[in-house]
């Protein structure tokens, strides 16, 4: 008998490979890939890797570019294999037994799993009935927990509102404890609270290069708090946690930010156009998004789910479980044919 | 003040930048990038991903190839950021509070960090003077102790001597926890302890493609286990910690692995024609080897890594702190005219 650490067996794995769908708007990936000049350059600097040495100044290369960028210290950023491990790593840093995080639900499914697996007490805090934060009901809600670490996503995923950058600012300095700002999606909002951090101990953001930048499959996220902060959040990534392919692709990518500008506009321009046309169908309730995604509700939100997958369509559907998002079904933002083939399906589908 | 997770404060943190030398034989790396032809396919592979889009398939197709390869399920594969984060997190899987880990001295100088990182209690036990592991007292240690987790490096790193598959088995047998074997540089002895894992529920082989592969830039890892221990294991890693890109790279080079044989061949050849040219300098100890590195023992250690890093050659040496390694220095094998380099300015300096 194998003396597994304690609660491991009560943990969920995570297993099966994910369907390929033809139009598959599911994960709020990109549906494009990298733009052209981008692309090449990341394939000429793969070209000349060692990859036979471990990775080494390829991280502190990109930890400058950001630092640079955000006008911040490199000692205040860190890198992680997507937004994932870096929040998986601030719970873990706030976390252990007794400690208490609070987080919105619905929000980000893995906060609860990421407090689990810290061996912390994750306290979710209700969304309103239209998904929004009542913001002084969590700061009250954080401190009378007694709470290591709070953490919002902004805006949210999965029901694509925003915290404005004010709300975001009452927040951390109504709490003492840290703050774990969740800005996977910023970019298609435009209203980083990055700015905040100089300010304030308490506040880390983490953003990644899944979303805007379309490097969902290379793993790479970063953080950005004071420099003590980063420092203890440091101590619980081993050496070596990143890979010199994704960095270096990420590092060109970064330097080549301007390159996503187009994009990020066409797809928030894409997201509204995609918007008005589902409010104009009957029973359609569509949430306001600042994101790549849309939250919708209908009655035969199941049912609609098996009639795009029937097309190859792969959409978001929420457990019934999923708190706060019974008949809600998520689709991320693809290029026009795919949203207006998405949106001629459900159109058919509702007889509208 | 922030409330960190406790014992955090007390772990050490990795940083700074790793200084590049004209001959870097001090990481256990393979000095030389991939085989052309591999290095071509993957480079081709990386041009046909798609960077946009989460890991998926990837990993499973490696998995595939790897349990083929070995004639066990795929159930029995895990991967991981090199071999390191197999460690690190069967060290969490058998860790926690009160939770004992059992490990020779010297070796993979982590195995202590992973076990404090797990809030476990590393337990190291001793080599002889000649760094062979005296089984029998090994096997009553991890007994009396009680431990979750014992561990062994087979070949040892930085000793570079091995167990046999007899002394391997022995050990697995006798005691009743967990027992990871670690056999990062197994290729270059040829004799894997993965066909007991069919028969001991309690072994767990860790491997890596970061030695005989070349792959240390990729972090890719894997462990063979049976699959109720793999799936215990697999509930400590969080969706997405493999990357795409390291996983096509690393999927290419196994399809391929025969064009590391003469590679292979080549590191152990070089490995004992520079053993017995250093055993021929005075005052040099060299030790048995059945990996990518050499071990040797001389009274001006200290002095002669400084030498060596004048002339921009850069080896391992062991601070006087570490267990049993007192002027030793460890030294990769890299290629012909790089060893020759190494050892005539070894030989120069002695004045022999």
């Amino acid at each position: 008998m194998l003396s597994y650490r304690r609660g491991l067996d009560a943990m969920p794995s995570y297993d099966g490979v994910e369907k390929n769908y033809r139009i598959k708007v599911n994960a709020n990936e990109s549906t494009m890939n990298l733009p052209p000049l981008v692309e090449e350059r990341v394939l000429n600097r793969l070209a000349s890797l060692a990859f036979n040495r471990y990775p080494n100044e390829e991280y502190y290369s990109l930890v400058e570019q950001i630092a640079k960028n955000f006008s911040v210290e490199p000692a205040q950023i860190l890198l992680g294999g997507g937004s994932s491990e870096i929040i998986e790593k601030v719970f873990h840093a706030f976390g252990g037994a007794g400690q208490r995080v609070v987080f919105p639900q619905p929000s980000f499914s893995m906060y609860k799993i990421y407090a689990k697996a810290a061996e912390s007490d994750g306290v979710p805090f209700d969304l309103d009935e239209n998904f929004n934060l009542d913001v002084d009901a969590f700061i009250s809600k954080v401190r009378e927990v007694g709470a290591s670490l709070a953490v919002v996503c902004n805006p949210n995923n999965p029901t694509g509102n925003a915290l404005t950058p004010a709300q975001v600012e009452k927040i951390v300095v109504s709490i003492d404890c840290a703050f774990l700002l969740d800005e996977a999606y910023v970019e298609f909002y435009g209203r980083s609270a990055v700015n905040l951090v100089a300010k304030y101990p308490n506040l880390l953001v983490a953003r990644t290069f899944s979303k805007a930048y379309g490097l969902a499959g290379a793993r790479v996220g970063y953080m950005i708090a004071q420099a003590e902060v980063t420092r203890m959040v440091n101590k619980t990534f081993m050496p070596y946690h990143m890979n010199k392919l994704s960095l270096a692709t990420a590092d060109i990518v970064y330097q080549m930010r301007d390159e996503f500008v187009p994009r990020l506009q066409f797809i928030i321009n894409e997201r509204n156009r995609l918007a008005e046309l589902l409010k104009n169908l009957r029973g359609v309730e569509v949430f306001p998004s600042e994101t790549n995604f849309l939250l919708i509700r209908l009655e035969r939100a199941e049912e609609l789910k098996n009639h795009l997958e029937s097309l190859d369509i792969g959409i978001r559907y929420f457990a019934p479980s999923a708190f706060g998002l019974k008949n809600c079904l998520r689709i991320s933002i693809g290029t026009q044919i795919e949203n207006d083939t998405v949106f001629a399906a459900i159109k058919n589908f509702l007889g509208d």
